[in-house]
């Protein structure tokens, strides 16, 4: 186990954590004593019917999705019980450098979107008895747990939004995940995943977090100096001082155990490979909201799955930003964006 | 000096060479009796109006240049005296592994591209004697210098054809050569520059040629399995067997003096930065060619530039390949559209 300063209540609570107690993995591994760290909003009443559930993305916690929670937006917790439940891997929940030997580091196993799926199902059922959920969203990942959690818990689902992602990685995706990965595990001091604190990896955290900057942001953003909306002042500052400042403080197994599962992200693993049975399985309305200029979730590829959705809309975020704009530096734009389609998506009848 | 059995006439040749001397660099170095390595095609007739000059792109020589003349095309011997220049830096000109010490592998010279056009230059004129070039045009890196030559010598150029290239590179490209640059020096086995051959540095280069695989080809060129079309039965095998091949056999330190090159790419350094004046500049008829599924020389950034240049036309290139369709993998189909391009070019008056 390594301490890590990043992962703190300080830094990210107050939150809460489950044990789910042994936690067996569908690629067959176990998490020993396996805990979900996450946080609740509002009252959930009494007929349990007002239940929203945020899944957090690519190195993200419930910390950044709660700058979506708020009486002004459509995630109001004057209305809605509103639980953010940090996957796996991400660091807060059980993650490679939280948990005891000898699953721990380079040891800790493979992890799917499908296991975060039916560790989270644990959670609601268990500890809030919750049966129907008014609303899953989440991005990136969290798109990638949306669309999961649609096919695999199809008459709990009432509404989704999976924003800026996909139901199933394209091979283009996973190249991008794979040459991620490999910046991390290139440098020498990772060393299988036995280091002895992130700052050691730096360098491969680093490349890492350029690869973000080079499919992140389109060509669009940088000619036109989007970056300003970062609080920067250059391109270099903007790879430094936000996307590298980002992930060097993250532990480098847990990028890794998280890249691992949005590279192998498949809903259509629940329907024997078949991806437009795994969507009909799907009761929820759906609306899928791709960001313009994101360059690995684009547009055209989330609008083909959506196609294949029964009861699905199409909502394209506009953002300059690309997949980036997820934190929110563009402000009133892109908040307006999210909260026009999901005040809808919440107000429709299903 | 590197002995490097992929640099050699009988994979590359007949090729001839040109000693420019001791040659100045821009950027203050010196390249020690600066060797271009070139190929002619045709005869230049007795006005000397009717040579044609090719450039090379990233890591190619003039042995896939090759593949684009012929009589049935529009690059055709039987009319035209065509040359075809090998860029400093690409292992057969003057490159870092075959440079006598004390200016080799790590201490080759920065180059830039308007030292290839300026040595390019010396070559025509005082080799031959050429004053007017009917057309000059080259693909990416190709694109650049063809560029470079439309704004530096405005009165020799009479036709331009840049492909799926620009001007002055854009800030996500620089990023783009940042990341292939990275993926390579930071194998530790590069040992700033001072290897003892390429395979020890093959980690570094196979890493390089992954990322080359993110940028190359789009999400629908791998969706569709258009790898097949290079011969491939497999996205990993379209990685180890085309891209990894490609480019581990090449001289790691040619590939940073190439890639450097490219990321400074810029025009406008002739016109204190002055990006319209450089192309105001410009006297000979441009089509400007970008690939629809480029994503790192994109139609858009191409576009952008073609409306600053006044005597030019947009002419996109439709291709699934993206940036590697110049490979010429689609064959006919990709050949028809550049051989209808160019033949119109030259046939127009200028």
């Amino acid at each position: 186990m390594i301490e890590n300063p990043y992962y703190t209540q300080k830094n990210h609570g107050p939150y809460e954590i489950y044990n789910l107690g042994d936690f067996k993995l569908e690629d067959g591994g176990i998490i020993p004593d396996c805990k979900l760290a996450y946080v609740t909003f509002g009252e959930l009443n009494e007929t349990k019917d007002n239940a929203i559930l945020i899944l957090t993305w690519y190195g993200g916690t419930n910390k950044i999705m709660e700058t979506y929670i708020g009486s002004e937006n459509a995630l109001n917790p004057d209305k809605y019980f509103i639980i953010i439940i940090n996957q796996i891997g991400n660091g807060l929940s059980s993650s490679p450098h939280n948990t005891p030997a000898p699953m721990n580091m380079g040891n800790f196993p493979k992890v799917r979107i499908a296991d975060d799926v039916r560790a989270q199902h644990k959670l609601l059922t268990e500890k809030f008895a919750i049966e129907e959920l008014a609303l899953v969203a989440g991005a990136s990942m969290g798109a990638q747990q949306t669309y999961e959690w649609a096919v695999r818990f199809p008459d709990m689902v009432k509404r989704a939004a999976p924003i800026a992602g996909t139901a199933k990685n394209t091979p283009h995706n996973c190249l991008y995940t794979d040459t991620l990965m490999e910046a991390i595990t290139s440098d020498p001091n990772w060393n299988n995943g036995n280091y002895r604190s992130s700052a050691e990896v730096v360098n491969g955290l680093n490349r890492h977090a350029k690869i973000w900057g080079l499919m992140g942001c389109s060509t669009e953003f940088y000619k036109q100096e989007a970056w300003r909306l970062f609080g920067v002042d250059s391109l270099e500052q903007f790879i430094s001082d936000f996307l590298q400042a980002i992930y060097k403080v993250r532990d480098p197994n847990a990028l890794l155990c998280m890249g691992w599962k949005w590279q192998h992200s498949d809903v259509s693993r629940n329907t024997n490979g078949n991806l437009k049975a795994a969507f009909e399985r799907v009761k929820a309305k759906v609306y899928v909201m791709p960001i313009d200029e994101d360059m690995f979730f684009p547009p055209k590829d989330c609008e083909e799955e959506q196609k294949m959705i029964p009861n699905s809309e199409l909502r394209v975020i506009r953002s300059i930003c690309g997949h980036y704009a997820l934190f929110g530096a563009e402000g009133r734009n892109y908040m307006h964006q999210i909260n026009n389609h999901l005040n809808e998506l919440l107000s429709s009848q299903v």
